[in-house]
């Protein structure tokens, strides 16, 4: 699929302005309203974990939604409604995001102790030191597989207490409204415009990235995780103004590359925020220090991806 | 200035096979000798390391030339020189390399540490991850500084008895006879062919090199630095054949890379070692973690750089 790039002056797919939006957000609520119901009655974990990512995928897109096309919709409320499905999305992602860091950090340490040739192929003398990241390593994953697994455990019980709350059912409520009748502000033009804005703050933000060569560097992070939110809301109004569920698949391959920088930046933190547990063993910290080294370098790996993606995406070649 | 590739159906400064031979001996070996003197009459320390790196850099390539010249010498003689005059470049190697190794480390933590902007930009929840680091990194400083300054003393006093050795003597000997007459076979053809077979092992080489993928895979050096010794011997052919002292500036850049990947390699090890040391506090573990693997990284680099030059050097384009 070809991508569209949202020029007023060219052949776009016109359509009424707040028809496509209270199209876009009555379908998302419904979504919403339905992966609330799966969640409930779901029994099995798995299904449980599908209902609630379906959940936040529709919180994100309405407010994502609000925030972009703002001056078309009824400002009290949208401004109401939005920082509470933040917290919703916020507060039900966490269960997963210690799960995926979990795993993510234990593959990378896999990784790091039992890359290499065949046994037979090692030279006598290197073997000590494989050894010794080894035993480091066997233990900064029990390490990490405690403290995260614990985090995942609370981040369960705080989403599980958030759905029963008298703050989620108020949110809840508001997007049941959604889903029968979008409160418009009654201007009933600038849907091309406002998208077009949207994408004007992405590529702006993205020009203003500079690859600053210092991978450990965390404080570098911030613009990247900017742009990350940028990437997502320019998507999610392509969706409105194209009414195509489908994102552009390029797209895809950069939201990708700034989601695995976000994973890996709190994986990178993770290691370090391990590495300061009270009286763990030097090997413990050594490998630590390895993992949280790596993962900073997977952080400049996925930058590299997504300028990359980003550069075929703006020449527009597949 | 283009290289010139050895092919002996080409336009090639042919000129008596011997005489170039010879005359690049001679002149490696007068070169040995006046740095030799130069080492023993220096005060200064700047001094002695000059002439330390001048004699090391002659009896690289009289080494070198013996090898790939070898059916056009004295066999039993250039059998016989050619270990001694590892050993002897070998041994004068390590104290200048135990320096070098400090000072990347050094810079390495410095790097590590110091990198991202002003204090004024950072958020106040990302200093102690960065203070964390600092105190480690410190401590790792002052511990490499103790075990690689010991090492380099070690090292200096070894250069120091070697130099004063009968063993030296029976070196320097052989080399003042290289100086006045070379000891060659008889042959009288084969210069170029010779030194084609030496590109033509080295091509073979990179060849086969492959990119692993696994950073931390320090078993994978090994094909690296045999590449770095071939293409050594390949530069040294290039001198006697072309007559030309200046190699082609491809060839430095490809072997530079080279140089870096096996410093980095050994500053690597360095850094695992060091993590080995009995009593050592976690987060000075944890900052040699870090290093490694940052060492490891540019192991990585040294790579890509090596193969991008490679690539140059091929094509022929500057």
């Amino acid at each position: 699929m070809a991508q569209q790039h949202l020029d007023p002056s060219g052949p776009f797919p016109v359509q009424d302005g707040t028809t496509a939006l209270g199209g876009y957000l009555r379908s998302q609520a419904t979504e919403f309203l339905r992966s609330l119901r799966q969640h409930r009655e779901s029994g099995a974990a798995g299904d449980t974990a599908d209902a609630a990512r379906a959940l936040r995928r529709a919180a994100r897109r309405i407010s994502g939604t609000l925030h972009t096309f703002r001056p078309l919709l009824d400002a009290d409320w949208s401004d109401a409604l939005r920082p509470e499905l933040a917290w919703l999305s916020g507060t039900l992602a966490q269960e997963h995001a210690y799960g995926e860091r979990l795993e993510r950090l234990g593959d990378a340490l896999q990784r790091l102790t039992t890359a290499g040739p065949a046994p037979a192929a090692r030279l006598p003398q290197q073997a000590p030191a494989t050894n010794a990241l080894t035993v480091g390593a066997a233990k900064a994953a029990a390490l990490l597989d405690r403290q995260l697994t614990l985090a995942r455990t609370r981040a369960h019980s705080t989403a599980l207490q958030a759905l029963g709350s008298s703050r989620f059912h108020a949110v809840a409520d508001n997007v049941a409204v959604l889903a029968s009748e979008v409160p418009l502000s009654g201007a009933d033009t600038g849907l091309n415009k406002l998208a077009l804005e949207a994408e004007s703050r992405l590529a702006e933000a993205v020009a203003a990235l500079r690859h600053t060569g210092h991978p450990y560097n965390a404080d570098a992070d911030t613009p990247w995780h900017h742009v990350r939110l940028l990437l997502r809301l320019h998507r999610y109004a392509q969706e409105v103004v194209l009414d195509d569920p489908r994102a552009d698949p390029r797209l895809c391959e950069a939201a990708h590359a700034l989601n695995t920088h976000r994973d890996a930046a709190e994986a990178a933190a993770a290691a370090a925020q391990a590495a300061r547990t009270p009286r763990i063993a030097p090997p413990t910290a050594y490998a630590l220090g390895v993992l949280h080294a790596d993962q900073r370098h997977e952080v400049e790996a996925a930058r590299i991806e997504f300028r990359q993606a980003w550069q075929r995406e703006r020449v527009g070649t597949p």
